[in-house]
């Protein structure tokens, strides 16, 4: 593997959320280029399971101004650990304490940034208390394993990260029913 | 559904791949925030099949420092149909020109931004010629489905396009199997 080198770096933007930064590199070929890199938190995204049913919560999102049928999601704070919260998110978004968290990996929403999206899936629910953030207008809604199959089939669902967490879980029951 | 109402807006960040904007909005609760908006441009990713074989492509991440094994990916030039680009960017990355191409929906990769990330399988392929960019060192690699399933379990997979893709394919698969 041939790496790229590492000349100089300049932040060109800042903020609570994101930085980004142009560095200058040179290629394995010699060639200089300018790479736009960004800083982003980690977050986490939970799929609560209540029986044979999946609990989604349908938030309003703003660049695209309509509602997303999704799973709870939200950053890791500094110092937090993924697991933490993911336990604060899903109590936090769909009102749920959780019993059994289980990690199902992890992934890189944006080659850009090395940013990671932690997947859980949280099992054994008992009701806690939801309180949304300022922005959030959030509906909790449970939906069958056959509800989510068609709701993917049609595109119906376009958050990147509870398509993976979604399609994952049906794998897992497919394969399990193959057994 | 109680949407939000721009009253102001910056742009504080713009290069050739993205703009950053603080939009001032009121929320239906009458109070006042800034939230951070991305501009970019869309992308497309291509699940190329030859065969019982998975086409896919080992490409150097600047950002992680690692190569990284996706299927071929890239920004939908101004004035490009999505289709068009999906046949582009695979003879570009991967060196196949596209016989059948069929759409697989499409997903927003980042909530902050309306970008869509359009999704492809690509069939019939024939030999055409690779023509990489000079940032990508890309390696291509046929694997099988078994391979990819063991690949997506152990989380050696991390492309978040590549993952959602190869899930699809999979339930597709699956889901001929139980007929």
């Amino acid at each position: 593997m041939k790496e790229w080198k590492l000349i100089d770096t300049e932040r060109v933007y800042h903020s609570k959320y994101m930085s980004l930064f142009n560095d200058k590199v040179m290629l394995p070929t010699g060639q200089k280029i300018t790479y736009t890199r960004a800083e982003l938190k980690d977050f986490v995204t939970v799929l609560p399971i209540i029986g044979n049913k999946i609990v989604m919560i349908e938030i309003f999102r703003y660049p695209a101004n309509r509602l997303s049928l999704e799973i709870p999601s939200g950053y890791v704070e500094n110092g937090e650990e993924p697991r933490e919260c993911a336990r604060r998110e899903l109590e936090e978004e769909a009102g749920y304490k959780v019993g059994k968290l289980r990690s199902l990996g992890w992934f890189n929403p944006w080659t850009r940034s090395i940013r990671k999206a932690h997947l859980f899936l949280a099992e054994d629910l008992t009701k806690g208390t939801q309180r949304p953030d300022e922005t959030e207008q959030i509906e909790v809604k449970l939906l069958s394993t056959e509800e989510i199959r068609k709701k993917l089939e049609t595109n119906k669902i376009t958050h990147a990260p509870t398509i993976i967490a979604l399609q994952k879980y049906l794998l897992m029951q497919l394969d399990y029913a193959r057994r």
